[in-house]
């Protein structure tokens, strides 16, 4: 038996060196993305606010990077299968990226109420869309039927540790980036919907930047993992709950994901979607980036002081920008009319 | 006599290192903003599209690299004066964040119908603003009456060796991280106002990038630097022209940047406001990053073929991102609806 905190998750969470090699991996593929400060940014938020933007990563979201991980690692024999994804729509873009680059077919089912934009760049890098129903299909009985009727590798949009891993690279990126900055942050705060990301990212960021809390961030009626915590048990989402966070619309946390979190988050961040918009109103003034929704969940809790960031330095992950156009005007408008 | 195609621009135009020791000056103060890179903007081009996103830049736009340079290069003495400047917007704001982070006075002189969020920024950085009529009144003898009142040092937004300095730290980043990707540009483009971040970015390009042509973007009816470099003469802007893209809409080039752009560019581009919204639309779907309409040109002119990107390795420059909420929810519209 481990005496590590995660044991609980075995062998299937992703140790520091899973992530370093992920890095290896995706290198030259993924784009490093910046890691950006805005002094009207620092001084809403009464700190230093960094802010690591995802959006500007490949396919729109840090999705490609556990996609591409996971899609490298799938032996010789296998490829001419191809893979297959369920996904509200960057994962679906990470995998089709990831398998167009790598030669290989894909079969990516999508949420029929997923973002056009979305839908129509999964398809723009050559995979086959098929589409389920949010709240009446189940998910994982579907992506069953895929792989079997289309002997392919299914890759999983968090619960896998190669996923995770890969979605880590994000927090060795900004430990890395942090120092070069001359910057020691005390908090990392990373949107969560399945969790890999933050699972991903929390990994590293304990490995590289001890002295940082790790917290997720959450819509505030999909607070599963905010609540799981608290609890200790995942929790799942009320029937019927609802947010234009499209990328975080999960019923509960992942396996993996929530055995690793349990060990490695300070805690769990929720905001309302009104929040949020106000959170994409302030990428675009002040840092010139689309942020969609789900990508920024992390900056509203510092906007918002739901995470008091006064006096401190905090990294805030903006894990996306796939949203459309009408979508992203609306929300400029909430706060601007 | 120099044997320098420059020499018209005599002792005023700035070598490679001048804009070597800017960079050294804005060093840990500005942004290295990144050079930028989408599968979906390559396909749009039929080319390779490298995009150095200078929205990212602090301030919003490239003006504050040239601002920093400047300013820091006034003498102790002078300092406790502060700076004046005239300018439609993106240099004031560079101007007033360059000369509060030297902790001194400045006074803007401002368009009345500058967008407000650069009339915002500007005050929230501590200057003092003062409007004038972009058509009525002569912004130089403006200028020149605001150092009288004030005994303060003017700092021009582009005919200017330390301004021009400044602006090539752009070329000189173009050039490292463009050989850091392994690309070979064989064409850079700029947008240009008075002509500065083209005069600067072009003998940046010319020392570090010799194999790389160089184009000025303008907005259509205000394409003065294009006519000019075709008859060899400072040509003027048509009375009563018209654009959207504030940060670009100058009478003429200015003399020193003429002098320089003459000797360096290959030729001027010229793209409609249709063409450039487009270019801000697409900049919204496949970079996730926010161009004002001015910073937008370069991007438009190689989306409409006026460069032929086609097989090519292009960089784009896309100089700012302070644009009203209005104004991009419409520009969005404009291709979307």
């Amino acid at each position: 038996m481990s005496s590590s905190p995660i044991s609980s998750a075995g062998a299937a969470a992703p140790g520091i060196a899973d992530i370093e090699a992920a890095a290896r991996r995706i290198a030259g593929h993924a784009v490093l993305t910046p890691l950006l400060e805005s002094p009207a940014l620092n001084k809403l938020a009464g700190g230093r606010v960094l802010v690591k933007a995802e959006m500007l990563q490949r396919t729109g979201s840090f999705k490609f990077r556990g996609a591409y991980n996971a899609i490298s690692q799938i032996p010789e024999a296998a490829r001419a299968a191809g893979v297959v994804a369920f996904s509200s729509g960057n994962h679906a873009q990470g995998v089709a990226a990831a398998a167009q680059m790598m030669r290989m077919p894909a079969v990516i089912a999508m949420p029929k109420d997923a973002p056009a934009i979305k839908v129509g760049n999964t398809r723009g890098m050559g995979a086959e869309v098929m589409f389920f129903d949010r709240e009446k299909d189940d998910r994982e009985a579907l992506g069953k039927q895929l792989v079997e009727k289309h002997r392919a590798t299914l890759i999983p949009p968090y619960d896998h540790p190669h996923v995770i891993a890969g979605q880590g690279t994000v927090g060795l990126e900004i430990a890395a980036q942090a120092q070069a900055m001359g910057a020691r942050p005390e908090a990392v705060l990373v949107p969560c919907g399945g969790g890999g990301l933050v699972a991903g990212t929390s990994l590293a960021i304990r490995a590289k930047l001890p002295g940082a809390a790790v917290y997720s961030a959450e819509p505030a009626d999909f607070d599963d993992t905010a609540r799981s915590l608290r609890s200790g048990q995942r929790e799942r989402v009320a029937p019927g709950a609802k947010s234009f966070c499209d990328a975080l619309l999960l019923p509960t946390p992942g396996v993996i994901t929530f055995a690793i979190n349990r060990a490695t988050l300070a805690g769990g961040l929720a905001v309302t979607d009104d929040e949020v918009a106000q959170a994409m109103e302030a990428a675009f003034t002040h840092l010139k980036l689309v942020a969609e929704p789900g990508g920024a969940v992390a900056l509203a809790a510092v906007l918002t002081r739901k995470f008091d960031a006064r006096g401190k330095t905090v990294v805030v992950v903006m894990s996306g920008g796939n949203v459309d156009a009408a979508t992203f005007a609306a929300a400029l408008k909430r706060t601007v009319a």
